[in-house]
């Protein structure tokens, strides 16, 4: 495996020309651009998006969102946690441990994470570590979410309906 | 076209064979299939879906989840709405109009409607008069929301961040 190192992307042409290769291009890209374009985002400012290069070539990517204690309806006790989402490897690119890498690196945070993944990555999601929740449809409608505990923090009771 | 109608789904295990045809099955589906195993829910019981049957054959479905007023951060004067999803008909029954049926049928409620549409479905979400929302991160995240104005309701301001 070629070395490879995870990092922060920052918001520029270049990183917002590179999203388009995802498959989750969507509004969130859409609103950047638009920041960019306005000027109400300085070019090369943090975003909420990690990834890994292949040379200069954005293979992976995932955005990590940190949600306050007060939103939190999936861990006990409540407590600030991660939200993980976007995580995608380019298709020529998979089979190389770039997936398992971000969330590794998500794990080190030591935050409990939820994510929401496409159907058919249950598999990668339990290899991982992560569990899927009790469904609650006033919580969880058509979402399918996964959870990470890190030690001491348990899910959350389900709230009698 | 053949003479179809909507249905309000039952909860039975026919109904919980028919759903594992469709792409968006996941933790709603088995906990409704626990439920009824574990006699929480009544054989024949009512549930959120909705669906189009070609003979006997489920060949659509989707789901409509009233959210009250208080969980609204989309509609301007918030309000109860409508959180629609997994809309899906099956592939070989595609083309025949059975998507706007349903989406038709969940406007007639004259609530406004939120939904959280694949990636590549932006058109018939705008050929059915949805508008894609203003992205907001702590809100958003991952989501594409597209939603549905009746008349007199405007799409919420955007909180300043």
């Amino acid at each position: 495996m070629m070395d490879v190192k995870i990092e922060r992307l920052l918001i520029n042409y270049k990183t917002l020309e590179d999203f388009k290769q995802f498959q989750a291009y969507g509004i969130q890209e859409l609103s950047m651009l638009d920041d960019l374009q306005n000027e109400i985002v300085e070019n090369d400012s943090e975003s909420p998006f990690y990834g890994i290069y292949y040379g200069d070539h954005l293979v992976a990517r995932m955005s990590l969102y940190r949600r306050s204690a007060k939103y939190d309806d999936y861990f006990n006790p409540p407590q600030d946690y991660l939200v993980l989402f976007k995580l995608e490897v380019l298709e020529d690119y998979r089979g190389n441990g770039y997936g398992e890498m971000l969330v590794n690196f998500a794990k080190e945070f030591q935050l409990p994470i939820k994510t929401n993944p496409y159907m058919d990555s249950s598999d990668f999601w339990e290899k991982m570590g992560f569990e899927a929740v009790s469904y609650n449809m006033e919580r969880d409608l058509g979402e399918n979410p996964y959870i990470w505990l890190p030690p001491g923090v348990k899910e959350a009771l389900q709230p009698s309906e």
